[in-house]
């Protein structure tokens, strides 16, 4: 079976395969034009008959639900990052598929971090045939280097809800590491010691993998309570000693910025939302958890509080700022997909109002509705934008594979998307006539602040009729791209093979671009 | 389309139809015996292309909504019934079907109440073909004496849901009284006038009915929270001005009972459990709403709050009672799936560990488990039991539909299940030589508690022998049975036709006994 096949031009004018790893997909075919029309994954119908009729469910260790669960050849199996780079089960479901022999397994992640560069291992032996899913660091390098035996297949955290729902990828066996669980397999990631907050990643995976594992150092009585994981789909629970490093479970980037120009970045934005009446009293937030998103929120904090507003909600990954601000008052929710601090932990076991979410509430495009559009603005990041808003988030400047979609495709859905970005980094401009990778359409990006001047998509005239008399430094995009290149100078583009190593989805599954394989 | 057709005579000895309104079914074959080997109903995929960015989806009128819903002919619609006789939603689809000259609907409630008696004259224009779910009062004498175009069908809770999941019966439209809920679709039971406690009911019809239209009257803003039926499964939501009658909405049967007799009963079961060993520091129960089962309730609290013991968790119906422990510390959690009474919805408005479940979690014969079989002691009643404890709870000594058949087949599974039953009603035995419907089979089915005696299953050896140097009255059936002869008479039997107008499922779809038109 080859990686890829059957090129064709998509909508976007990338060149993308429509065969990916032996299965056919979709190219991209604009934003809302593609309209599917079959019907969901049905996964198997068990039967209480069999099943422990007194609903425990703990098997030995993970061999031997992994055993259980009849892990074979060829099998896709999926995790969820809730523990980010403090997750200690990942890399073991691979160490026992090597001991047995198992081969050419995919790995399917919500998303995947530093600590999984073990993995690479893997990957080389056969053990693993390829992922789908993010490829950062390590097992970016090594899939951008063309060595990964299957293709990359990258997703946002919507689309692969959607992947699953739509039986696009069949999930074998789900393991799914819970910081608390009873033995009948309801869990949750808000007490224990490894407490993660929620599991939402880990929805699809329980719904629709054919088995279940659940794995806690963390087992309660019946019931678990809350249960975001419903016992009802698990088939096995292993109790292990540890499951997360609760210090690495923290993201590492939950501080404010104090750099000048970033601070620059998150008063311009504040300022922006708040002179475009984007901010008012009952609207909606998304910032992130890098530094300048952080302040921005601080920015809006200060003047929801000074107006006597308050937000109706805020999106989380939530953090100890949002927190902040929930329990101050200036906001009545914290809808929140995954906390990215204790302090968010904490909040989310304790306060009703900040509600635990999922890929398939927030995210799914494939859903009667999802509640991404209904956020008034939302704060992304990119590594490129070009002259069309285009805007690119998983490869760097030096064309490697850099990090996964996580949520940002699906957020770009809100009211208002506004990039805060430096003009360029390391001295290489960030605003390029064409981005390296499409990862998300120009039309659904509406502003983008830099340190030397903000840029309103053309499409927003009315975001640009209300800023006319605005004291912010307005400027077209190609003003601020000319501005870049006259100190920098035209950045080298890296060089590609034309061999495809990953492609990049949409949040309706269709594939937008494809990511080329880097010429050392 | 005959009613039914291929009858057999199934594994407990009863003749079944295997064609039912035109479709297969199996005929019983024991408990845990048939294993499901197809996969779960598969939902259409939506798009939110399809839905509006703003989240709104609030049409005109419910008419509106049933229109856009594509209402046709031969239809499925289904309802919820946690609004028991205070509903003032369902019989206004059928008026609205009606003024659109729609014919041959099927209506699929969770369960019918006295307030649906107007439906009668639907089904007799044909308006509405035939009913599959609980016929009471008006319903089922209808039902009872022929007169339903189509053939009734009988489900549990469970069985309900395991019938939509399995794909037995497919929903066109679902119709979601809400007495919560925001534009986009999000619904809770726990605020607004007509606070019903939960929605649990309408979980599978959200999850698998093509099109799903809420109805509420307290409409607020985006997000509502809780949210017990996701937004992302809704299509259309319709605002008027009154959707329950909440002094209705409680159930009839939650004051304690006065009546010595069935205060003996209660007195005795409580007894039986804590010389049996049942009831110990960390149990759970079931009990129901019924006045005698109340009283169990409060035996318990007494004997756990003289012990310093707690229960681990209490099923609901949750009323007074149960908070009133769950409050003072003697239960750690309710375990609810539908609130009786208003102190029920305040508990579970306010307190975490008032905890809402649903058909699936409870109840579903075909998930991976559920929880009923983790109960240690169910109380549950019967129209009438026989010699081999197996029961009836849906047909009268007349031999009339009475009611539903609720959560009793599901609770069955608990480690112990006990009739507390009067040994006779109105001069009419209770324990025959085989009962009229067979809706449990005796094997599950450990102990009936009669005023006269108390009988434990011959099967349950290990009950038999803790109970040996009891006080309390231990009895055979058999001479239970003939106690009451000696005082009533051997009852005459109820006169039926050979026609068959409902027929009961068992939990795990398969058909378990026969309803027959009665002579009048």
């Amino acid at each position: 079976m080859s990686k890829y096949d059957k090129l064709v031009t998509n909508a976007a004018g990338r060149i993308v395969p429509t065969i990916l790893n032996g299965k056919p997909a979709v190219p991209y075919m604009g934003i809302g034009k593609f309209k599917p029309t079959g019907r969901k994954a049905a996964p198997l119908i068990a039967t209480c008959a069999d099943y422990p009729d007194d609903g425990n469910k703990v098997v030995t260790d993970l061999k031997d639900a992994l055993v259980r669960s009849g892990l074979k050849d060829g099998m896709t199996i999926s995790t969820h990052h809730h523990f980010r780079n403090g997750d200690l089960v990942a890399n073991q479901i691979f160490d026992i598929a090597k001991e047995m022999g198992v081969k050419d397994l995919m790995w399917f992640p919500s998303a995947s971090f530093q600590c999984h560069e073990p993995l690479t291992k893997y990957l080389e032996d056969g053990t693993i045939h390829h992922i789908e899913g993010s490829m950062n660091g390590a097992l970016g390098r090594f899939t951008s280097n063309g060595k990964m035996k299957g293709l990359g297949v990258l997703r946002s955290h919507g689309g692969r809800y959607q992947a699953v729902q739509d039986g696009e990828v069949h999930i074998d066996i789900a393991v799914i590491a819970a910081p608390a669980s009873d033995p009948f397999g309801n869990s949750n990631g808000v007490n224990g010691p490894a407490a993660c907050g929620l599991l939402g990643f880990a929805l699809a995976d329980s719904q629709y993998a054919d088995k279940v594992i659940v794995v806690t150092d963390n087992l309660v009585p019946f019931p678990c309570i809350p249960w975001q994981i419903n016992g009802n789909l698990v088939d096995y629970v292993v109790v292990m000693d540890q499951i997360g490093i609760p210090e690495k479970i923290i993201s590492g980037t939950t501080e404010v910025t104090k750099s000048p120009d970033r601070l620059l970045l998150a008063e311009w934005t504040a300022q922006f939302c708040n002179e475009a009446g984007i901010l008012h009293d009952g609207f909606s937030f998304q910032a992130g958890a890098g530094g300048t998103a952080l302040s921005i929120g601080i920015y809006f904090a200060d003047i929801l509080r000074e107006r006597g507003w308050k937000a109706r909600f805020a999106r989380g990954g939530s953090n100890k700022y949002l927190v902040k601000m929930l329990e101050e008052g200036l906001t009545e929710y914290i809808l929140d997909g995954q906390t990215f601090d204790l302090e968010g932990v904490r909040s989310m076991r304790e306060n009703p109002h900040h509600v635990n979410t999922s890929p398939f509430t927030s995210y799914n495009y494939h859903g009667k509705g999802n509640f991404a559009s209904l956020v008034d603005v939302t704060i992304l990041g990119a590594t490129e934008v070009d002259v069309n808003f285009n805007a690119n988030v998983v490869t760097h400047s030096d064309g490697y594979l850099l990090h996964g979609i996580g949520g940002w495709q699906n957020c770009l859905f809100a009211k208002c998307t506004i990039l805060p970005i430096p003009l360029f980094r390391d001295r290489i401009p960030v605003i390029l006539d064409k981005v390296t990778t499409l990862c998300g359409p120009g039309e659904l990006i509406d502003v983008i602040v830099t340190e030397r001047g903000i840029a309103i998509n053309p499409l927003r005239t009315d975001l640009i009729e209300k800023m006319k008399n605005s004291a912010l430094p307005i400027r077209t995009i190609q003003e601020l791209k000319a501005e870049a290149e006259k100190i920098c100078g035209v950045p080298e583009k890296p060089k590609f093979s034309d061999e495809i190593v990953a492609v990049v989805k949409w949040v309706d599954g269709t594939v937008i671009d494809s990511v080329r394989r880097v010429i050392v």
